[in-house]
C-alpha cells in the first residue's frame, strides 16, 4: 500500500467542513452527486482507528459541551487561543469584546478562522511565536488541547515557551481528559504497553488522516490530574484549580508563579 | 506503527451501529461519557482514506436513494440478497411477501440481520453457497455491490457461481457506479495507475477498518456499462437493461441465457 502524503491534513479537512457548512466553493461529493460528510480520521500507533464528524470544529456555542462554556468564562485580559482550529472559541471571545489571538500550525485552519471573522491570527508553533514581544493574560487550550503537552520531555519546553509570552499574573485554561477510568481492554492494554516502554499511560501516538494526506505521527497526552501536577513540578506554573464536573474531561487552571 | 488485526471489521461496525440505533447493549462512547458516532473507514491502496457514517446500513426505505427502491421493484420470485449487511433490503422484501435469503461473509452482519428479523440467512461466500441445491429467480446486489465482480479475472467465476444457483429465467439486479465521470485529479490518477498495471481503471484495491480491526485488502470494481458488457461476454449472463437515471450510479439487470 502507498503511504499517504504528509501535509496539512487538518487544514484540508477544515476547509472541506467549512465548504459544506456554507455551501460555498468545491465540496466533497460521493460520485460527484451526493454530499459526502467530512470525517476526521485519527490513527493510533497500536492499529486503532477512529472516525468522527468534523462539524464540531465549526460548532456554535449552543452546541458546545458544558466545559467549553466554563472555560471561556475563565478567560480574562488578552487571550492566546492555542490550536484555534476553525476559530470557534476565538469568535465567541471576540463577541464578548475580549482581545484574542488565534494560533494554529495548520494553514488551512487559519484561513478558515480568518474567513469566519477571527481578526488576529498567527500561523506558528508556540515555540516559534514565543519569540514575539506580545504578552498574554490567558492561554486557552480547548478541544482537549492540554494534550499538546505531549510528553514528560515536551511539557516543560511548552510551558517555558508560554511563560515567555505571559503577562504578570497570567493563567493557562486547558481542557484535558483523564484516560484511566476506561475498562475497554483495548485502551487498558495500550496504557500498559505505553508504561512498559517508559511513556505515560495516556501518552497517545497519533496521526490525522484526511483523504490522501496525513500528518506526521505526534504525541498527544491524555493525563490524570496527578500526572499533570507531576509535569508542572519544576516549571514556572502551578495548578490553581481543577473542574472535573464532566469527568473524565476536566478543566485545569494553572497560574504563573510570582 | 502496529498493523490492525485482520478480522470482521464490517461486522464489528454493524454491531456497534445497531447498538447505537437501538440503545441496547454496549455502545461506543467518547471518554465513557458521550455517544461516539459509528464511522466506516475505507482505505484505498494509493493512501486515500475516507470515513462515512455507518447508519445508512440500517436505513429505512424512506431514507433510501431512489435507485434502491427501483432495484427492489425489479425483484421477482425467490431472491438471494448478496451482501445483505444489516438486512435493510431483505427486510423490505419480506415486508412485500417476497421470499428472500440474506447472504453475507460477515458474521457480525448476519447476526444483526437476524436480530432485525431477516428469517433466512447464510454466512458464506457466493462460491461456497453455490454448491447448495436451492435455486433463485433474482440475485440482488445493492449498495454498489456490482463491485463484488472485483476484476476481469474474478467476474466470470462469480457469474458462473450465480448461474449454478439460478432458476430458469433468473436475473441479476445490481447497482454499480461509473467511475469515469470524475475530474478529481486523485481519482483520475488512480484510474491511470490502475490501467498502467493492467487493471481496469475503477478496479479499487480497498480494505475496511473499524477500531483495531481491518479486513484483508480486496478488489472492488467500479466499472462503466461498456466495461460491464465486456465482463459479461463469454458468460451465461447477458445485459438486459441499464437504468442510469441517477448517473454515475446505475442499475444493471442481467438475464440468464437460455
Amino acid at each position: 500500500m502507498t503511504q499517504p502524503i504528509i501535509g496539512d491534513a487538518f487544514g484540508e479537512m477544515i476547509r472541506d467542513a467549512w465548504a459544506v457548512h456554507t455551501g460555498i466553493g468545491p465540496r466533497p461529493l460521493a460520485g460527484g452527486r451526493w454530499p459526502r460528510p467530512v470525517i476526521e480520521v485519527i490513527e493510533r500507533d497500536d492499529g486503532l482507528i477512529n472516525g468522527a464528524p468534523a462539524g464540531h470544529y465549526l460548532s456554535e456555542p449552543s452546541d458546545w459541551r458544558p466545559f467549553d462554556h466554563r472555560a471561556v468564562g475563565l478567560c480574562r485580559g488578552r487571550v492566546l487561543d492555542i490550536g484555534t482550529g476553525a476559530g470557534r472559541a476565538a469568535i465567541e471571545l471576540q463577541n464578548r469584546e475580549i482581545a484574542v489571538t488565534g494560533l494554529d500550525t495548520s494553514l488551512g485552519a487559519i484561513e478558515v478562522a480568518r474567513r469566519r471573522g477571527v481578526r488576529d491570527t498567527v500561523l506558528a508553533t508556540v515555540d516559534e511565536f514565543s519569540r514575539a514581544s506580545v504578552r498574554y493574560d490567558t492561554f486557552l487550550l480547548l478541544g482537549n488541547n492540554l494534550g499538546l503537552l505531549e510528553s514528560p520531555e515536551r511539557a516543560p519546553v511548552l510551558l517555558d515557551a508560554l511563560s515567555r509570552l505571559a503577562a504578570p499574573g497570567a493563567r493557562i485554561v486547558a481542557q484535558g481528559t483523564d484516560p484511566y477510568g476506561t475498562t475497554d481492554p483495548l485502551h487498558v492494554a495500550y496504557h500498559r504497553a505505553n508504561r512498559d516502554r517508559g511513556r505515560l499511560g495516556g501518552q497517545l501516538r497519533l496521526r490525522l488522516r484526511y483523504r490522501e494526506v496525513a500528518t506526521d505521527w505526534f504525541d498527544y497526552l491524555n493525563c490524570s490530574v496527578a500526572e499533570l501536577k507531576g509535569l508542572l513540578a519544576g516549571t514556572r506554573w502551578r495548578l490553581q484549580s481543577i473542574d472535573d464536573r464532566d469527568h473524565p474531561y476536566y478543566l485545569a487552571v494553572m497560574e504563573l508563579n510570582v
